[in-house]
């Protein structure tokens, strides 16, 4: 019996509205936002795919994303798991700052070079910048290890440790999986999953509020590449939107 | 060091606000009921009491107040474990009905006794009953042992074994803990944690949206008996409102 994982992208935020970096700042749902995780929650019933479990990354987007989604589905008492290792690309010192700006500041090459390259971090962000992470208490385990800057290669590095120790259990223990999360740390999923080189990946765009599902062997290898989309041709405009992002 | 323990009843629900006996259907919280969850969890913050895990019951009433009054504390990252423990008490064949009417129907006699009494359900729910929670998945794990009504003393012995299994380790662990439920569970913890007898417990009415704070001994004995609410006053006044339902 194949194993179900349903992959999920948070929708508009504060800081998508106001076209700002977030990364690890946790900014709220829009009203857009919040009703994508509804319309997210009301392809599963109508695709009759119920989770058994959820995963979140520790930000309030992905947090409230799976909250909407799972009680549009009927699913909101299902168990919950968070780990920061499902969080957003942590965007380093530009974090905070405007995309528009930032890419007239510093042209093309370099913006498409931090949004994009697979191993180039943007510059760390200080622990005294008003939009660091340092002291934040739901990272404090974390100690020196927190991360300052992320490149997607950092984010393919720290989300697999979880994705073994959490998130396969759950499919071999037959449950279908739900995880809520980030256009990064979906596309570090999306990369392992479909064995997506570290060139090809700069491609891919995942969709907000479009349940993205991977049926799994028992290998946990896809039985069709790339998964399929509940409402393709929402993806595909949805994904298009998100290539254009900052311009 | 004392445990800290942060009981939390959800606010007002759809059939609260139309008056009808609710128990296991899982209805959602009116805009009162939301805007009951935020302050409670503001009042939180005023107080500098940062829940560290929190418990829910399967309801969305209490999930949704955990998810409001957490995210309005800033802690809606935190570990959420859930269970049918901390359910509501099952209504039996009154779910659904309406309370002025069963009030009327059955007199202020037999009505208090279902409402009150310790020791007498109301009749079980038929499982063919548009209430009944026969058949929903998320009590599949209970198999024949799923309530068809309960009386307090049934909530009160199906409420202990989660609270020495789950509870308690995380209250010796130094975690602080939220438990947002309902009306009958947390009047089951209270009755236990402040050894109120069987006939004293009907007199008890937990307040809507007002953080009840234990401080326990490592024996998890109150302190403080009977606890202390961060709004008395407020608290106060909700309890009035709560204890004239059905009026």
């Amino acid at each position: 019996m194949s194993q179900t994982l349903i992959l999920l992208r948070h929708g508009e935020s504060d800081w998508n509205a106001k076209n700002l970096f977030t990364g690890w700042v946790d900014v709220a749902l829009t009203e857009k936002g919040r009703a994508e995780a509804v319309a997210g929650g009301e392809q599963l019933v109508e695709a009759g795919l119920l989770p058994d479990v959820v995963h979140t990354s520790l930000l309030r987007r992905a947090i409230t994303t799976a909250h909407l989604a799972l009680d549009a589905a009927e699913r909101h008492w299902i168990p919950v798991r968070r780990s920061w290792r499902l969080n957003e690309r942590h965007y380093g010192a530009l974090q905070g700052k405007d995309k528009k700006q930032t890419l007239e500041e510093y042209g093309e090459e370099q913006f498409m070079t931090w949004r994009r390259s697979f191993d180039t971090p943007p510059p760390p962000i200080e622990d005294d910048d008003l939009w660091s992470q340092a002291g934040d208490p739901r990272y404090a385990d974390l100690g020196a290890d927190l991360p300052r800057t992320e490149c997607l290669k950092d984010v393919v590095a720290r989300m697999l440790p979880y994705w073994e120790s959490d998130v396969l259990p759950d499919l071999d223990a037959g449950r279908t999986v739900l995880l809520a999360a980030h256009g990064n740390s979906l596309r570090a999923v999306v990369k392992h999953l479909d064995g997506i080189s570290d060139e090809d990946i700069a491609g891919l765009n995942i969709p907000t509020g479009q349940p993205l599902v991977y049926e799994l062997d028992d290998q946990h290898q896809p039985l069709e590449k790339g998964g399929r989309y509940l409402d393709p041709e929402a993806a595909r405009a949805a994904a298009e939107a998100v290539a254009n992002q900052g311009r």
